[in-house]
């Protein structure tokens, strides 16, 4: 056979990714992290669909999104697109129920997303988010729980203050410096786009751009480096971060504005310090878009930001501090606890009943469907990463029970097999697994 | 505001749903309960991509499915659907790594899955399906696996053996029967379309049909009611799932035969005993198909099945011995262990650190972003389901601890706060929650 060829007629759509069991394993890891921190702040799970009206997204972001976006026309002539962020479902949601919750609203979501841009180095055309905002609070204090919750993610998948820093700025700094400028609120966009791009655009260009709205880079440049946590913007935010003892975490960088999207007020990047790689997630305050989405309806505060799992993935396969933590996850949810040996096929029917009631006994147990030598049987319980294994043989109705860790081993009658498996399984591992 | 008119502005896309915290936290318990029986019989956890190549579903299925399919062509005139099954992504995946893997591989998975067809109870447009699938073994050991498997998940989430039932059949029984009889094998396809939809179908129209391929209404009546569990086509099963206490659960009805797709033996679905709902999952053994999906390059015989989250979901809510388990895992879900009552301001630096320490011991904890009244925050602690609430006023370096459940509180030192809060949180809940 010809693997070569067997991929060329069937592999997956260019962007997309197959998850074998060892990578579904890691992104299960993931999952559980990034769940288990976000209830520890008190907030809950939801999910929206993976498909909206492509509507949604224009009336967020403007036409001009819809160049990155998965659309298509359904059978029905709907316009409907694969969603490429979860934040406008959210809002929909959030602004149609909003009296059912009591505010602030602490939502957190995981799912997929899909993007139709180029694959390259921490970009896939299907990624998985983690989302977390909460909604009807304008205060600071909700701006801090966001970046709180951010870092000690980071934290939990064992990525340390050397690794990563939060990139922090607000909005407001420039809206202020605009108007100390006397610029005209028309450029406001305009110059947002350029402050984006400051660190990678070419410094002449930035500068002709900045004099063709009435600004120096010279000035913007020292504005820069001017600002820090003394600016009176990050006031609440700083003594929120200092009195949890995660101010450290933070570095004020004005150059953050995220873009040309829907932030108001506290904007945040997460980024590594050691591998220059994208951001791992970013976010901030979106007070105006409720009102938007729900045509001045619902006019609710919100803040929230989003992490990936594909930058992050590279991060943690490249951040030794992360890697016990995957390696004791995968041997606690890999492998079966107890591999059932059949030595003697006329006792079949007797270890069948022996793994229904192991199971039943939320044992996790597997176990040859045909006759295999014994050894095969050993073989394949090694292979399971199995503690335990129990011969069926001609002792029937005793069997044997081996500690493949302990290589101790006993024979027991077959009544108190549930009972000594439990209790075997409880006692702390000690020593290497044989087999 | 008017909620109506919202709503026409932005829904979700017609036969899509939002998981609002109450959904999401069923679809999780549906979800752990799959993860968890599955882990038990030793399945390993993958996941395909979302979005295949639409030849993926015309060279498993033919071109007919393609009226079910959510296809698009994208930007690059690829031909592309949203997934409407899993089992032709797991034979790519599997037939193109099947050496990566011992054998019998034993998979799951559980995602969204998409059909363009006319929403209806029990039927939406995407949906979720947990998949188990064997591949590599072609005896009934593996069917009786699976089949057990199916039981044991309906069990996990508390439906009874008077709630559900096992309709198993085998392909092989007609075949043997067409031949038996001297029909040409061109018809079988044709014939097995007529078995079923032998319960839904006017029995004059089946007669008629029957005729047309040389066959009577009475004679395939007779051998569907002389057809049990005595037929050899079922004695390794039969024996298998004997020997494990399963086989009560199964009856054998060979009006089944999972219309017309790749099925070669032992098929199965799984019904609701009391209500009449579609059927809540169905399988069986597909020998050919990775042969088929590999061009013949990777002959790997396998069995699997599908359970989808809508009519399953819908049996949960009409059966009550179901309800306590979901009650139980909400309950334990959602809300926080603790809520931190700020009684005065002033403190606001000192309940932050303690919400930061608390939260890194893993207890779950919120408070209020701004100033409120305590009795705001006592009621806020209330619909948070906090069993403890923490109360920092003028005593601080102490703190009351309230236990909301027990009533009884308690005047600590704030060292002392993580340490008292882990050992209350670790009593037995006796009481009602008040607050």
């Amino acid at each position: 056979m010809c693997p070569a060829l067997l991929m060329a007629s069937f592999r997956t759509v260019k962007g997309f990714r197959d998850f074998f069991p060892e990578e579904c394993a890691l992104r299960n890891y993931i999952f559980d992290t990034w769940r288990s921190v976000a209830r520890r702040y008190g907030f809950v799970e939801y999910e929206a669909p993976v498909v909206e009206s492509t509507d949604l997204y224009r009336k967020k972001s403007g036409d001009e999104i819809t160049a990155q976006l998965f659309c298509f026309q359904d059978k029905a002539e709907r316009e409907i697109s694969l969603r490429p962020e979860v934040t406008p479902s959210l809002a929909r949601m959030a602004t149609t129920r909003h009296r059912d919750y009591k505010k602030p609203i602490k939502w957190f979501q995981i799912g997929s997303c899909f993007r139709y841009e180029e694959p390259q180095e921490g970009r896939t055309r299907e990624f998985i988010q983690f989302n977390a905002d909460i909604l009807g609070d304008a205060s600071q204090g909700t701006d801090a729980e966001l970046v709180a919750l951010a870092i000690d993610v980071m934290l939990a998948f064992g990525i340390s203050k050397e690794d990563f820093v939060i990139r922090l700025s607000n909005r407001q700094i420039w809206t202020d410096f605009l108007k100390d400028k006397g610029i005209a609120e028309e450029h406001g966009s305009a110059f947002l786009q350029i402050i984006d791009k400051i660190e990678r655009a070419k410094p002449e260009e930035t500068a002709q751009k900045l004099t063709a709205i009435g600004l120096t880079l010279d000035e913007v440049r020292s504005f820069m480096t001017s600002t820090d946590g003394d600016h009176p913007a990050f006031a609440a935010l700083r003594a929120d971060l200092t009195a949890r003892g995660l101010w450290p975490y933070v570095k004020i960088d004005a150059s953050i504005v995220r873009g040309l999207a829907y932030y108001t007020g506290t904007v945040f990047e997460v980024f590594d310090l050691k591998h220059g790689l994208r951001a791992v997630a970013g976010g901030g305050r979106y007070d105006k878009l409720c009102a938007l989405m729900s045509d001045g309806h619902v006019d609710m505060p919100a803040a929230g930001f989003a992490m990936g799992d594909v930058v992050l993935g590279i991060l943690l396969s490249k951040t030794p501090g992360a890697q016990m933590g995957i390696t004791e996850y995968l041997n606690a949810q890999q492998g079966v606890d107890a591999y059932v040996v059949i030595a003697d096929e006329a006792q079949r029917g007797h270890a069948l009943a022996a793994v229904q009631a192991l199971r039943s006994a939320n044992v996790r147990v597997d176990f040859s469907f045909g006759s295999q030598k014994v050894g095969k049987q050993f073989q394949a319980a090694e292979n399971q990463k199995a503690r335990l294994a129990i011969v069926f043989g001609g002792e029937y109705p005793q069997v044997t029970i081996k500690n493949l860790v302990s290589r101790s081993q006993e024979l027991i009658a077959i009544e108190d097999l549930v009972s000594t498996v439990k209790t075997e399984l409880a006692k702390p591992i000690t020593g290497h697994l044989i087999a």
